[in-house]
């Protein structure tokens, strides 16, 4: 089978600088493990034009799919569109669908200046539909742009999802142990070496009762996935005898 | 001024995956902004050892500080701190001062094989005390290598930086404005013309009250900031004069 992988670019000074947590690239990221695409990088850039030519086209050239978030609406800082119009040596024009669609979308006279910049976009680009605020998003080559607004990006991106290739969704099991992550790391490499068509990550928390080292608890959550293993019955069990053998619970999460 | 400017590279599958929210880059954004130090580029990748040293050379050629998060922890998934180990043909080795801050930390006897692995580090290292669960991160050049766990790396980023050469805070004044983006595009762009030693973002939101597109409102914050100017005043005002022609209500948050 194909294997299909992705690449996320945010776009957006806002992110750089602390003034806004990206979720945009979360909630793709779980869509596409559900829709068996493996995201192999999320790059978190300025609203510069040069940046985004740069990592447009390497992702361009690296994955199966490129999402990009952030930067076509109607300001001056919204520079997605020419850049990657550019990136590709296309006009920067107006798309007569997309132009449409804004002018019907818009009261009588108030299709003003900013909104029919949103309807510029590369030559030869399609149209992704937005069923909230009509501007759209498009398509060129394996460039999929998105807008960068959270509840506007979702809905866009789960119709796109309709209509892209998808694999067979990664198999994932987590289980949580109430042991210290440093006690079962020697077992769990063993594990992981006699399984090596599955990963086996492990992820350590801490509950901090005091600020006294003393007095904190801890736990850690093994993720074991596969994308070929049709089964993770084994691995999962041995990882349950493992934590019994050191003394601790293990439960299914 | 010397300029400072910063990368940060998330080691972590488990954020590929869409498991983890990461919260890392958006706490080390917020605080390098206070601290004069412009974060260019944010780099989410998978645990593996080719990309973790590509990138940390790349970021190491490219700016003043480097940030990284995960991979230092005790299992065979943490391999942060040999591939950077590698990426400046260093010995992986036993740090001394490591292992003898994480002996005296665990009870005799706990100290397995395991938790001595969170002492290897390339042999150059200089530690970077974490006042939680002792396991230290390190400097190597201009990388600095802190774990995932986002309450430790956030007490040992807070110590860091009390410690790395700082910057004249960046000034920002965010403006919140009653209007849709597209009707202050226009002259928004002709005062960030005239405003060229500061950068005007806008950041339009929108409130659903219904599925039917007439019935969501909206508005924008206009995010003005500087490095170089001294007072952001002038622009503010230019701003509320436009919102204010314009028809609209503007307030400072």
């Amino acid at each position: 089978m194909k294997k299909l992988n992705a690449g996320i670019l945010i776009i957006g000074d806002e992110v750089l600088s602390g003034k806004t947590q990206d979720t945009n690239s979360n909630f793709i990221a779980k869509k596409l493990i559900e829709s068996g695409i493996q995201l192999e990088e999320i790059k978190i850039i300025h609203d510069q034009m040069d940046a985004i030519i740069e990592d447009v086209l390497k992702f361009h050239n690296k994955y199966t799919y490129v999402f990009t978030t952030g930067g076509i609406g109607p300001t001056h800082d919204d520079i997605t569109s020419e850049s990657i119009a550019q990136a590709f040596n296309q006009k920067y024009c107006y798309h007569d669908e997309a132009y449409k669609i804004l002018e019907n979308y818009y009261p009588k006279g108030d299709f003003n200046e900013g909104r029919k910049k949103m309807a510029r976009m590369p030559e030869h680009a399609k149209l992704i539909p937005n069923p909230l605020t009509a501007a759209p998003g498009f398509i060129i080559k394996n460039i999929y742009v998105l807008p960068g607004v959270p509840s506007i990006m979702q809905k866009m991106f789960l119709n796109l999802l309709e209509i892209i290739e998808k694999g067979a969704p990664k198999k994932t099991i987590t289980i949580n142990i109430n042991l210290f992550e440093s006690s079962i790391a020697l077992d769990l490499k063993i594990i992981q070496d006699n399984f090596k068509e599955c990963s086996i990550g492990s992820y350590p928390y801490f509950n901090f009762v005091s600020k006294e080292r003393e007095y904190y608890s801890g736990g850690v959550n093994i993720v074991v996935s596969s994308w070929t293993l049709d089964s993770l019955d084994e691995v999962v069990k041995k990882i349950q005898e493992m934590t019994s053998l050191l003394g601790g619970k293990s439960s299914i999460v």
